[in-house]
């Protein structure tokens, strides 16, 4: 699977801008699937629906900036979108549906992500059913408007059709951000036919019903007042812009893949499948940062931060689609803390920038990828790394973390002893470019969760290089060996991971990484993610007479009526 | 399986109490276990172990009310518990697997509970290793202590030894009620042989060790000095007692059970295997209410709410675990809704009385139970009905409620059009009576989660008995059809349920009955035990040749390594 993409390859969409509005049509080619074995009818996806989707939004950020309102809406005629396509489902391994409801859920958090910081708020344009996955895609828009004709309307019948849960965000959607009541909640996930006109508009499910022959210049109206900031967007603008900001293209990323390594121009990877690794190593910047923020716009998407990003993103959803049996992957850097923190400072002292914002926010986006990815993290910090500011939060990121105290004694090269940076990103001082986590703390709040002492302690070292040992006893590492422990105990730590329980494992991780406060994110992909795993593995969904594979054939599902 | 015991039949505990310190001590019969097939060593427990448990909790709270510190510890030499037993775990089926999960963690969230609401500290006096379930006891508790004879441990090892997690809210507890930091929490649970010593302490596993030889003095001294609330309970002492309140017994529940009928005093139970549903009905109070607080101490377990609220305990446990195929459970209630009003106002009243407080958060506990039960539950509110106040929670815990409007045609008998009323005990105002969900929230505020006009709205007519129309615009039930529609409405909704995947259903409750935030209880039944239903699912757990299987067999579990 290849995750890049450009607008002039896309199959399933169009995206077109006027002024400060954009519109994004879905119109899904139905014989565009992925694989053989399923036509993408009625505007249903699969994940390369999803990449090309993923792909525009991340486009109209950098490539649009002017744009201030975002209109989706479907090129089919009565029907908006029908949801992931059920025989694609039915077909997929496990784990691959697991991986495709994770990437389509960062996608509309994503998504959610550009209306409330970037100031490009989502419309959704429902001219037809929206059914599933299609109206959770709505969910995921800050507005939505449904066409009043009679027929069309918004569902959830996973539950009552297929026997599985609406797996993207969409229970935790209706009742937690659009504050549906938990009954009327309940009712319509067991109505498959669905609400439409003014009762979904009652029940909170849609903002404003339209009729038909009002549609085209109400939706046009409501997006312009939106663009505004007159309306829709709950009064939360963040961002101002003018509207004429001028975009920075973003070039094909330049990535060479063998069967066991990845290069990009500043991110590597080695894969090691008999051990089960992948040796990640992410290379700081090669010169000095730019003098100032209008140089970092005509570096564009060369600029160091951005490019880097751009390129550990592609790298985390190749791994974690294309080789599921490395369960670790191990985390270095190299290069000059200094260089590394003088680039981070371009985009904390930048607020009123379109373009820093972005970067950050884009680089918060990739760190929460990596919080959510079902694979063990190890940070290795040696001699020549630059763990600090923005690459801090890769070992902050990690499980365990081991930094050499001293020198590796066959050393070459003259680095020092290595060091670790916490810097202003890595706090919330400039909140725009703050690299929140999912549960809207800092990797460094979270890690000293109930201990306001042990962060304190480490806020007061802000700025300045720390050795292996202060950082060991700051709790910013887990550990320092030394040069005779080091090989040792790295290796024990990567080897015995590969021999524990994949499956255990993912749930380890997926608890600890989250200690505190739950919120949408966080109860996405815990609380409904964690039960959508259990029940598509399930017989009563994924069993030869599931609902999942008897969906279309005629059969009814048998199931087995005990609850546990 | 029979959840009713007492002390005088305990096969695997010992509960003394001596002045306001009560001791347990754990010496569970090798040869006690449930079913044939497995022998309880080194203190593992099986659910006959955890049910003796729970009713010593229970007792302590109403029996001994002036015991204000309980000392857990073992019977056993070198060990203090080595969890849930692995052989049964493995020859169990998975949904007894998940329901002994549910009734363990609700036993130990009952006894943080009682150390937080009813001043009764518990202290894990840890005299051996605690390990995995053993371990996950002792994080229950308020403090723990650990013995330093250089054997001694606490660990966790289910994630190495048996490919699942540690399931009785460990992880939660370790990162957000302990604060151990996660990396440490990470390496932890990856060390089956455990941590002891200083170790312990400074990683924040145990809050102190103690010498062999100052073990029993220590022990005795911690007791004591918590007992007197000047310490180990974090200065959260909210309640007073002078340590010599008189308990109440709790007399046999007098209950009679053939293969379709459950009835206690107040509370029945109709099972209807065809249609997969138990028709559950709670009566109000046969008279009037005492006429003050020392009438209520006189009727003891006679009194109204706490005979209902342990006759209702006892049947939610017995349907699920006996009756797992029934899948729907309707609620109906008969009586005077001014005497339940009546009852409540006795427990809101009297904040300074053990007893009002006891039956409040007995009561509290209880409907929490429900909030987790992994059943529909469908609220049937009709002439005759009594649905206020303490007895209003359960149309508020159900999915959905039907509230007939009016009369049936062929009513006999001269009840009016039913009515519902909110009362105190469904607010915070007093907070020593608020029935919260493990979301911190009433639930009434969860309802009405991000619609303040809406709960405003309720809360100004509380006290007042609302017919149909009002409650049904108020939100407070979900539809409120007349005599005519009200047959087919509700025979579809029971029948419609009964087609619906059990495993979507019991999913779709767990996200739906919890908006809002998310506390330490929450994240266990939500995030934790949700991964461990699947973990525990996946063949590399229960498979032949999965972890549980092979755990001391000699054999290793082989691992299917797809990360999903």
């Amino acid at each position: 699977m290849e995750f890049r993409t450009s607008p002039e390859s896309y199959r399933h969409w169009r995206l077109a801008t006027d002024g400060q509005v954009a519109t994004l049509v879905m119109d899904v080619a139905e014989q565009g699937g992925l694989v053989e074995g399923y036509e993408l009818k009625l505007n249903s996806y699969d994940l390369g629906v999803d990449i090309e989707l993923y792909d525009a939004v991340q486009r109209l950020r950098f490539e649009h900036p002017g744009v201030r309102a975002v209109v989706v809406t479907s090129g089919k005629e009565k029907v908006f979108c029908a949801g992931a396509n059920i025989r694609m489902l039915a077909a997929s391994s496990h784990s691959w549906k697991v991986n495709f409801c994770k990437f389509t859920n960062e996608t509309r958090n994503g998504i959610e992500d550009a209306s409330e910081n970037s100031g490009q708020v989502y419309i959704a344009a429902l001219n037809g059913t929206a059914s599933g996955g299609g109206y959770e895609f709505a969910l995921a828009c800050q507005h939505i408007m449904l066409i009043d004709d009679r027929s069309s309307v918004v569902s959830l019948p996973e539950l009552p059709l297929l026997g599985v849960l609406p797996g993207t965000g969409g229970l935790t959607r209706v009742v937690d951000k659009r504050h549906v009541r938990r009954d009327i909640a309940d009712y319509f996930a067991t109505k498959a036919e669905g609400i439409g006109g003014k009762k979904a508009v009652t029940w909170r499910l849609v903002d404003e019903v339209v009729p038909r022959a009002r549609w085209q210049d109400q939706v046009s109206e409501r997006a312009q007042a939106i663009a505004r900031g007159s309306a829709g967007d709950g009064g939360r603008r963040l961002v101002e812009r003018s509207g004429d900001e001028a975009g920075i293209p973003l070039a094909p990323l330049d990535k060479t893949r063998t069967g066991d390594t990845i290069s990009y121009r500043h991110v590597s990877a080695r894969l090691d499948a008999g051990r089960g690794v992948a040796e990640i190593t992410v290379h700081g910047p090669a010169g000095d940062a730019p003098a100032s923020i209008a140089d970092v716009h005509a570096q564009g998407a060369g600029f160091w931060t951005l490019a880097m990003t751009r390129e550990l993103d592609d790298l985390i959803l190749d791994l974690r689609t294309n080789e599921t049996e490395i369960g670790t992957w191990v985390l270095r850097t190299i290069g000059s803390p200094d260089r590394v923190l003088a680039h981070d400072r371009l985009l904390l002292d930048n607020p009123a920038d379109w373009l820093a914002r972005e970067i950050a926010l884009y680089l918060k986006r990739t760190l929460k990828r990596l919080d959510v990815t079902s694979r063990s993290l190890i940070a290795l910090i040696e001699p020549g790394s630059c763990f600090a500011g923005s690459l801090l939060e890769l070992a902050l990121a990690a499980d365990r973390s081991y930094m050499l105290a001293g020198l590796f004694e066959d050393a070459d090269g003259d680095a020092g002893p290595a060091t670790i940076t916490a810097g202003a990103i890595n706090t919330t001082e400039a909140p725009h470019a703050s690299l929140l986590m999912g549960n809207g703390l800092t990797r460094l709040q979270a890690r000293f969760h109930g201990d306001p002492d042990g962060l304190a302690a480490v806020m007061k070292r802000r700025g300045e290089p720390l050795a292996a040992q202060e950082a060991e006893e700051l709790g910013l590492v887990t550990f320092a060996p030394d040069d005779i422990d080091w090989e040792d105990e790295v290796r024990i730590a990567i080897e015995e991971r590969a021999s524990f329980s994949p499956d255990a494992l993912t749930g380890l991780e997926a608890n600890y990484r989250f200690a505190g406060p739950e919120t949408i994110e966080t109860k996405i992909f815990a609380r409904l993610s964690a039960w959508q795993n259990w029940i598509f593995y399930r017989p009563n969904a994924s069993g030869p007479d599931g609902a999942l594979r008897a969906y279309g054939t005629g059969k009814r599902a048998t199931f087995d009526r005990k609850r546990v």
